[in-house]
């Protein structure tokens, strides 16, 4: 057993209570808090300098992109974010003006999706900058999207395109929240994820949840500008096909509905979303496991994973 | 200006929405999600290994203080506490074993108080060690005590006793949660913190709150054991009392309530926690500024701030 699987084995057997309509392992926590109609949604996550942002990185961007991943789960559970806490954790040496401006950018973000910053703390961590954020948000009870729920026959969509985010696109990006409130609205979504871990990676957890397969069309996946230019830079980067499937931090929606929906929903999408690309890049399979359908025929990812497929 | 000073400046101009209640600046934020008749509490709190415990602690003692001291903060608004989520920043090297008594340490306090830990997420801070939990809670909109609300006149109380918490007491305190929550439900409570930067800060925070004064009684306050024991162990040590005005850590309830209350409340109270020691400590002044009454007569902590007094 590996240190995580360890960890894995102590969270699983945490405190819970009546409260709690879905505990660890969705994009957010779900809660019944006794409102009547509505679920509150509950979501921490921590941007640590020199792992999650460099020490270059602008820092509006930082507090964007800090501000943004938290407000990317409550959107892929088709909630609405209500109020943020910010912890952050200040090395022993900081510029309070680049603080600011981090701050600046956090602001920025929160009052664009009407989200109250209603305190937090700063602390010390000596060697790094660590910042903590945490997010409660609410949704109507019957338009929670949970990452279970997919189904054979699925299509699979996902939103914008994918790929190359550490170019810059992962300290910029746009949470996708207005668009997860309306599909929630729209149409019966049966299961949906942000895609922070690359969309093979999320796609799987969407598996997993719903005991379910995919197989997905190659040439159908949105493939971003940034991760074709850097397979052309480098002879030494991934294929395109690779860095959309694998690099992460796309922060898009990748969801799934009832086949008979997906013709429906990209015209619906299309005359409200007109700049958004939205994509169907295959289907759920009652059979698990991971396929990829190219000009070459169909490859199975369940030997080896993700990381290594190519 | 220094550096805190433009920090406080950032944060005075945070977003805001209606449902924001109570925002920054008091033991935790305060929401009108549209419940009837109820309030969100939000807290978020983080422990930094070196700076909040020492690398030799005890992990169980680790993991019951990161979630006791955002319980104390519920309990200083009177409040229930729900859920919590757990970031784990964890160095490059840990042991799994040490992370599982943590766990361990946060689950059984949890699991008393009956929170529900509902995610979170692990995540690196390669140097060392840093928990931070977010809380969320909920309060009687009408029991919900705020730290402004002190009025001249006020009997100032205190919970157990005070000082030399960093002896220990610091890694095992126990939250006030049912002493607050029938604080609350049984006397008409004016204002209330939880003392983890030491009596006189916290009091002063309450004073601020309140635009009050307050007169303290020397002999009054209640002075732990570990107090007395590290003045008599060490020439350079504070004196008890100071320990008891200052240390901090010590995670007691101090509120107040209207002079007249304040004998039925004594009373009442040693009926209902006849172990848990109550001082009354003082009166709350109109007039501003903090004093404390001794032998020798009435002095001012106004002009050299609490750390500097004796």
């Amino acid at each position: 057993m590996n240190e995580f699987e360890l960890i894995a084995q102590w969270t699983k057997s945490l405190p819970g209570n009546a409260s709690v309509i879905v505990g660890a392992g969705d994009d957010c926590a779900v809660l019944d808090s006794g409102q009547s109609g509505r679920y509150l949604l509950l979501k921490t996550d921590a941007v640590v300098e020199g792992i999650h942002f460099s020490p270059e990185a602008e820092a509006e961007q930082i507090g964007h992109k800090a501000m943004g991943r938290c407000l990317s789960d409550i959107a892929a559970m088709a909630g609405r974010p209500i109020a943020a806490l910010i912890t952050m954790a200040l090395p022993a040496k900081f510029d309070p003006k680049f603080l600011g401006r981090i701050y600046t950018g956090m602001n920025r973000l929160a009052e664009q999706h009407g989200v109250a910053i209603v305190g937090g703390e700063t602390t010390t961590n000596p060697e790094r900058l660590l910042i903590s954020i945490s997010l409660l948000g609410d949704v109507p009870a019957d338009k929670c999207i949970l990452r279970s729920g997919a189904k054979g026959g699925d299509a699979i969509f996902v939103t914008g395109e994918l790929g190359g985010s550490l170019a810059g696109r992962h300290l910029q990006f746009e949470p996708r929240l207005a668009e997860a409130r309306w599909l929630a609205e729209t149409f019966p979504i049966h299961s949906m994820i942000d895609v922070s871990d690359g969309l093979a990676g999320d796609l799987r957890h969407l598996l997993t949840a719903g005991k379910v397969g995919a197989e997905l069309l190659a040439q159908a996946i949105p493939i971003s500008r940034a991760a074709k230019m850097q397979a052309k830079a480098e002879s030494s980067a991934k294929s395109p096909l690779l860095a959309a499937l694998s690099d992460g931090e796309d922060f898009e929606l990748l969801f799934t509905v009832a086949g008979r929906d997906a013709v429906p929903l990209l015209d619906a999408w299309k005359k409200q979303f007109p700049k958004i690309r939205l994509s169907c890049i295959g289907k759920i399979t009652s059979a698990t496991g991971l396929k990829l359908r190219d000009k070459t025929g169909v490859r199975s990812f369940e030997a080896h994973g993700y990381v290594h497929f190519a």
